[in-house]
């Protein structure tokens, strides 16, 4: 059986706070080169230029990362652009990406645009037995291989075998440490990587099943929208009165026809200086440099100046960004609490 | 027996590495308000103001030095200020000083500028009885009650007691840290703290004793110099061809007449962003911070920064100085390689 073309729908919301200073709101993390010399935003939209196998993408975005999608869209490729009114989440962004399609079955594959993918030939063979069993109805998660007792992570635990994936026993919220590391035990759970494929037609008429007022706003915005200079504005009011919520809690969790493929692709969410350490390639003392830098005595660091010189001593697995005028210096271990300084907060 | 008037010396010479990027070059440590709100130098004068003890200072240095001397020495007292031709260590810049006092058995005490002495009275107390030794004759040495094993400092043995203080049985050079464990257990070790008192004649005796050369460049020096806006230029001749050596093994190592006084006084070179933290009062977790900065999760932490905003989280016993376009973070035990970097060779 030849597949069908499978749409990438790229979604470019959100702005965490958790790689201040370096992301921030004015230049969030999908928009940073933050691994290699492309930014993760570019690396997501090259993951799917092969048009033997991909129609051109769609991305979905606030006004606010307009000019950034503009920016670094067009040189790489031609693109649908629509531009949310409000962030509410996931759900309601990709139910707007599949209003857009040109044809109600086809097959989307929605991809965060702040992920880092490292083996790419791993994540292409996971998306073609997700196409495959999104073609026949199922709506399929993409459960990325655990490797650590992650926490920040939902979990997918797998049923029963299908041709080239699973069904799905069920969604987990972030769990405890001790929860999370009997998960890594059990070898059943995998991280909800936020990656997943289906029809369009599919994944609206589960909206409209779980998320009825959702599903009917969402549609109204579409029909009132307007195109402006190629890119699809729906129209702000409708879409005001949604309750934002991801598509997990939306749609995942509630359909029958849930189904996961397995993949191991050196998958980060570069969630935190942590992360994303461990996502740039390190010299013989694991150390990650970025700009002007010189250490003594240190093992696990992780330098990223744009511009003052970095000199440190005799630190193990410490994180130092310099960028403008913000330093931040903090250990991996408290690289999730980055969030809660008063410059993350107040930027 | 009424005490004559002490004649303080402040030798403002050298340049450290070891607290750059604070300290640098071309503003070096003693004239950077490192401990409290005035610099060391300043402190330095204002513990010699007493008229009714101590004469006005005479104060060595160099030309490179001479604008931050100006700048720093005028607000607080009138003195004299001696230019030395070359940086030839403190055995002749004292000789300098010694042959500008205005009388032959003038009481000399001579200060480095760039310490820190938490306890003014106990430093004042220790001066009483190093004047009252050296008005007998004695060379005598500061002994400062070791605290800690440190390898930094030379030693002093103390010998028999003598009024107000003890003959030196011998000076010791700076120690391995086991040796210097054994130090701190003896009990009968204190620090060298560069400290001294003794009578000008007595030290020019000496220095002719055992340094006839030097002795000898520098009367020549000081015979074919000249006195310009109130300032003192040795001849650059005589000078130049002196070979540099310290006090300690020019003199006292040498001397006969070497006593000590021992004196408990807070006393710390600030030798390194260690000692300095260790000067500096700290908050209820330890951390120490100048400028803007915000600390999560940190202890014995020190934070200085000239601009930047520092955030820092979940580390211990570092030092985060942010200086210009240099950035160090250090951890507590890494501080004494500072002088290592590039940064502070090549400053």
């Amino acid at each position: 059986m030849e597949l069908s073309l499978i749409y990438p729908v790229i979604l470019c919301g959100g702005s965490g706070t958790r790689l201040w200073p370096r992301s921030r709101k004015a230049l969030p993390k999908p928009f940073v080169p933050l691994v290699g010399e492309q930014t993760l935003f570019e690396a997501t939209l090259r993951r799917t230029l092969d048009t033997a196998v991909f129609a051109s993408p769609t991305v979905v975005t606030g006004a606010v990362h307009l000019a950034h999608v503009r920016a670094q869209l067009a040189p790489i490729c031609q693109g649908t652009t629509i531009v949310e009114p409000a962030a509410k989440s996931t759900a309601p962004a990709i139910a707007l990406a599949a209003h857009c399609m040109p044809r109600p079955d086809a097959l989307m594959l929605v991809c965060p645009s702040d992920h880092y993918i490292a083996d790419v030939a791993a994540f292409h063979a996971a998306v073609k037995s997700a196409a495959e069993l999104a073609e026949q109805g199922h709506m399929v998660a993409f459960g990325i291989a655990a490797t650590a007792p992650e926490t920040g992570f939902g979990y997918i635990r797998k049923g029963a075998p299908l041709e080239g994936g699973f069904e799905v026993e069920r969604f987990v919220e972030k769990p405890d440490l001790e929860t999370a590391i009997s998960f890594l035990a059990d070898g059943n759970y995998s991280w909800n990587g936020g990656i997943f494929a289906f029809r369009a037609d599919a994944f609206l008429a589960e909206l409209a099943a779980h998320r009825p007022a959702m599903a009917e706003a969402v549609r109204a915005s579409v029909e009132a929208g307007d195109t402006r200079d190629g890119e699809f504005y729906p129209a702000a009011e409708p879409f005001a009165s949604i309750e934002g919520d991801s598509i997990d809690y939306a749609v995942m969790e509630n359909t029958p026809r849930a189904a996961m493929v397995a993949v191991s692709m050196g998958w980060s969410d570069i969630g935190n200086w942590h992360a994303l350490r461990d996502g740039r390639e390190g010299d013989a003392s694991g150390n990650r440099i970025r700009g002007r830098a010189e250490l003594i005595d240190c093992t696990g660091v992780l330098v990223e100046t744009d511009g003052p010189r970095v000199s440190a001593i005799g630190l193990k697995d410490v994180a130092i960004v310099v960028d403008g005028d913000e330093v931040l210096v903090t250990t991996m271990d408290g690289a999730q609490k980055v969030g809660k300084l008063t410059g993350a907060a107040n930027q």
